[in-house]
């Protein structure tokens, strides 16, 4: 009995504590327990860091500097320890890690750790390199400032991940992401405790990787931009440092298309083929008994895609040659086949691949797929890699230790999902990018409350990722298109499920964004280089009190769109340099003004209600502001109408509040017509669109609405 | 008799079209000849490149297509060209290229290139690759925006450099500068024409290159940070497709503490020796005889410097297979050898050393580092490498090709220097970095002014290069140290001597800040990074209004606090994020302003006097503004005092303008008493200034005083 009090005090105690959390510390994402206590250490520059480990445990102490200097570039204060090396201990060190045995990243090795910051010290205690490192970004994390200059505050951590597959995917195929984004990203990806970068390697538009064996594959399957091994190698070891392992993707057999640049042969049909968008996107279809494409789920079921042709040994050779060459670079036990989106349209279209069919009783082009999945997955066998796909890998004879990928939602409309993630883990390990695909523009809350992990509970699903594609994305804005959204997957991943308060995961997701600036990640920094491109170095001042308002259009419209137009321009060669490329997904703006008017409905407080007119007078202005700016500047005609679309939506909720002071808001008629008003005001224009719409609206009906839990793609 | 008259109509048309250059075009540096015509040629989305060159020439193909992105990214138009190959050639292109033969980037070749800018096309005529890649970055320049969008001004262009060595130093080992920010210093460079990376690789504080011969150079000679060899291979390809070649120096025999942590062998005393500042910096002098250190002179003659031992024979062996590791890596014809600031105090105190000039009947240690100098000639000839030296390598006995660099200002009052450019001149080629240290924070016309350049033209003076010490810079302030200020030493070193104008220097200078932004490069974003970093988040609107007229103090008053503070800290601990570490050290604001100021004095316009009168009353309010933000931010309160001090400087200029505009300014009384208040005010304050006092005085005296040709370092 005694110990069932005893438990229930602890638990009694978290959940003390979690309130507490909400409201005061700036852990993303939140650990498993946390206890704060009340006072606060002091960092100072008598600070002195001490280790506790092996000797030759290199991982750590490259952190424990790699942390040393961050905070010291933070605080500002003039450390006196130069390097910490095993040689520098002392027991009285204000931040003792204490770690028991070297580690390397991998799937499933112990990330747990815990923290005790007294009046005494800070101590991280570990059983390994990786857990270490994990605290070390926890320690990062709780340092913070008030009057009297930075402390952590006083806390026990306890805490582990639910999953430990915490993966972020990046394209860099559809557009190439340069060497130094890449370490920009792993940087922002150690400091959210993620621990799989899943690179996505070769693509119709590019293959991205320097073969020796094969050097046509980047030669002539790229337009120069492609990495190195030496790059390759580098950044493996970059990741490594940050307990991040690296899993590269290969698409095949279908997305291939800068593969057969280079070897033609490969392929189901002829050639010639030259890496860029599939040309077939805009070209009718010759079989006229396959009807004319209506819509796009039509369209993609037309399309004929160039793809390796599965009946030819030779294709079989090359990639086990391949294979085992990027073995050489990319050690982690993994390896992605992509193996997504093949309609089999190129098979059956070839007469000798349909009697290759015929002769081995392989009754459709799925039959196919699967053998030539079964293949790779024996090559991967050879080569000591286990096989990834997305999860058109699935079917019933699929190897029990092949991993399923699942990315297609349920009824999405167009393409049939392989089933929940629940079901496929029955059978074979499972990771989730459904409902994590950061491409689709969907603000950070949609993806933490992504319902594919209602029911994750199975230990054969080991996690998920988050998913950049980059058709509409490149060097210049991916970051801010990534994160700090990102954040909100990592926390998804690794803290509990009781984890779910969307307010506050917004609190600090945009103190994690401003972290990751803070760390060097130039999304905020490329947001405002964009803004001055756009100006041509004139002040932006104004145009962003705008643009911090507006949000891309949800969904792949745009993409759509590009894909669509003629073909002067592709995605590909179009530059990401207009207001719906630079923008925020998620407005911090918009979330402050939320909140605000949120606490304004429930307590109709004079201060509140001051801080929102504020808000509301200076979008009001701001359309005069920006007129001289405006005028003549071809490139800010894609926003034209929203300066004054968001003035007359301001003055809408300025006469709201009036009438809320006045006691004559509740007027059906007026609450009618506003409300249609702001609906138009709305609208998006030029694929972005005014974020705060809902939230004047709600100041007209006096009740905020919840926002949608997803919004369309298409 | 005609002849002349011919000549005389084109050196006068030239005259007017350098008038006319000063006022609408944006090139930095300035082209040798222009002919500005009326008429623009209008860019959109119809862009055709084409080039008519060697096909195999794949520095100007990468070139062309790095042009043609960034035209993309400018404009934000969608071009329809995917890629452009030797196999895309149109005759009525609207960029045509004629590139007679391919070249790769070395001193004395040929840079030379023309442009026409006509109704039809724009065409670059070159005879080289080097000359296109020069003329591609005026093409650049040259685009520019109105009402109706992108254009080039119709333009004859002929241009060539007027010195064929134009250099920027960068020294990575007081600071480890990254690779990627080494490979952003390169963008910034190619876009002024510069030529010549010098890359400072060791000193004291570090060994920054990966030896696979001599591994302990950098992993005990480093904090880790070094170059692998891969990365230098990667590095000095990048260069040289952006027409630049690499110099690296390794600092001998002096500055060379840190080839000793791993080599101790090597030294004229036995160690034990670790990369850092020397310690000896702080020490008193152990010899008797030798006076106490009362003067910075003093404590340099007083400096036991870890130095090689030049009298062993095993350093040579040692440096011979080093240097030629090296020549694998660095394939330019030229290695710097450093070889300065030698007091040759630790040979003295060597009894060995001090007996092996005794038997070789050397006089001095003057002797010893000739002699010593001349052994390391003869590795360099053996591996068929110039050899550059700083100029303490000069003496009469000197190799005639050897190139001696020159540094050190006459009349300095603390080393000798060892003559004028011109006189070296006579026996070897120069370099000239003398009056070209941006880490001694000059404004830009200090060094556009340059008095070692008032007699550079023997054909022996090579050119010269900026130089960047980093003992005060690092990844995250270097760029904002180095640029835009380096455009203008770029414009000395290609320009005629006859561009001249400070005024329109820095007119171009800040266009040049811009489009280096626009490139990439994050002088901008990491001020204002740093900013944020400053406010923990908060905005900093008001903050940049004060830090935009601050400027850090010039000289090396912020170096020499750093090196006599207690050792608790050093430069190379301290984090450099404090606000004299992040404001530029030319005040855009400030010149804006003088500009401003100038205008009113000589016309009392009042347009002018309203513009001048909204920058006083903005900084006249910003000590209220900034109260809030004040409060309790310690690392604020290093420029306490200065909100405070800008807003009753503003108020004075307030003051004097009513005073102007009443007829009552003429008062002797008055204007001593608020000239000597703005002295006062105008006080440097934890190394940081307000820039414009003097402005602000002018207003009070009724004249603006010229700005001294430089200022003291010390």
């Amino acid at each position: 009995m005694k110990k069932i009090i005893f438990l229930l005090l602890i638990i009694f105690c978290r959940f003390v504590v979690n309130a507490q959390q909400v409201n005061t510390l700036k852990l993303m994402p939140a650990p498993k327990e946390v206890v704060q206590n009340a006072g606060k250490f002091r960092i100072n520059n008598k600070l002195v860091i001490s280790v506790q480990s092996n000797a030759t445990d290199t991982i750590l102490y490259k952190a424990v500097n790699r942390t040393y200097q961050a905070l010291n570039r933070k605080t500002g204060l003039a450390f006196g320890q130069q390097y910490i090396t095993p040689l520098v201990t002392s027991g009285s060190a204000s931040l003792l890690l204490v770690v028991k045995a070297a580690a390397n990243a991998g799937i499933g090795v112990d990330e747990s750790y815990g923290i005790t910051v007294s009046e005494k010290q800070i101590v991280l205690n570990a059983p390994n390199t990786i857990g270490a490192l994990r605290g070390l970004q926890t320690l990062m994390q709780l340092v913070d400032k008030d009057d009297n200059g930075y402390f952590s505050p006083f806390v026990n951590i306890n805490d582990s991940p639910r999953f430990k597959w915490r993966g972020l995917m990046i394209d860099a195929a559809r557009h190439f992401i340069s060497f130094e984004e890449m370490k920009k990203n792993i940087d922002a990806m150690e400091a959210v405790k993620m621990n799989v970068l899943h690179w996505h390697l070769s693509d119709d538009e590019g293959f991205r990787v320097e073969s020796k064996l094969f050097p046509k594959l980047q030669a002539d399957g790229s337009n120069g931009d492609y990495y190195t091994q030496a790059q390759l190698k580098e950044l493996v070891a970059y990741a490594k440092d940050r307990g991040i392992i690296v899993v590269p993707e290969f698409d095949m057999p279908g997305h291939a298309q800068s593969w057969f640049a280079g070897y033609p042969e490969l392929a189901s049909q002829p050639g010639p083929y030259r890496p860029g968008p599939r040309p077939q996107w805009q070209k009718e279809h010759p079989d006229p008994n396959i009807p004319k494409s209506t819509s796009i789920a039509d369209m993609i079921a037309n399309m004929e895609a160039p793809t390796f042709d599965p009946t030819n040994e030779k294709v079989y050779s090359f990639l086990d040659k391949f294979i085992g060459e990027m073995t050489t670079i990319f050690p982690a036990g993994y390896m992605h086949i992509g193996a997504d989106e093949n309609n089999g349209l190129a098979w059956k279209l070839n007469p000798a691949i349909a009697a290759y069919m015929k002769q081995h009783n392989l009754q459709s082009t799925d039959d196919l797929q699967k053998y030539f999945v079964q293949r790779m997955y024996g090559i991967m066998k050879k080569h000591h890699r286990k096989l990834i796909g997305w999860e058109e890998i699935y079917n019933d004879k699929l190897p029990a230790d092949a991993i399923v990928h699942k990315w297609i939602p349920a009824d999405n409309g167009m393409i049939k999902s392989f089933g929940k993630a629940s079901d496929l883990a029955v059978h074979n390990p499972v990771l989730i990018s459904d409902g994590f695909y950061l491409d689709v523009f969907m603000p950070a809350y949609v993806y933490y409350n992504n319902p594919a992990f209602a029911d994750a509970n199975s230990p054969n699903i080991l996690g998920g990722e988050g998913a950049q594609w980059t058709e509409l994305a490149d060097n210049n804005n991916i970051d801010g298109r990534i994160w700090p959204r990102a954040g909100a997957i990592a926390e998804r991943l690794w803290s509990p499920a009781s984890v779910n308060d969307v307010d506050d995961m917004y609190r600090r997701l945009f103190l994690l964004s401003n972290q990751l600036d803070e760390l060097g990640l130039p999304h905020i920094s490329n947001y405002e280089r964009s803004l001055r491109r756009l100006t041509n170095g004139e002040p932006i001042a104004h145009l962003q009190i705008l643009t911090d308002v507006l949000t891309p259009v949800k969904g792949y419209r745009k993409l759509m769109a590009a894909m669509f137009k003629p073909p002067q321009a592709t995605y590909q060669t179009a530059a990401l340099t207009s207001v719906s490329d630079i923008v925020f997904v998620d407005s911090e703006t918009k979330r402050k003004f939320r909140h605000l008017v949120k606490l304004y409905l429930e307590s109709h407080d004079k201060a509140v209600e001051a801080q929102i007119k504020t808000y509301l007078i200076t979008w009001q202005q701001n359309d005069a502001a920006l007129k001289p700016l405006f005028a003549g500047n071809k490139r800010l005609m894609e926003i034209e109408d929203h300066p004054k679309n968001l003035s007359a939506a301001a003055a809408i909720g300025l006469d709201a509040l009036d009438r809320i002071d006045k006691g004559t808001a509740n007027d059906a008629a007026w609450v009618q017509q506003q409300s249609g008003a702001l609906d138009a005001l709305g609208k998006a224009h030029n694929e972005t669109e005014i974020a705060v719409i809902p939230e004047i609206g709600a100041l007209v009906t006096g009740h905020l609405v919840a926002e949608p839990v997803t919004y369309s793609a298409f």
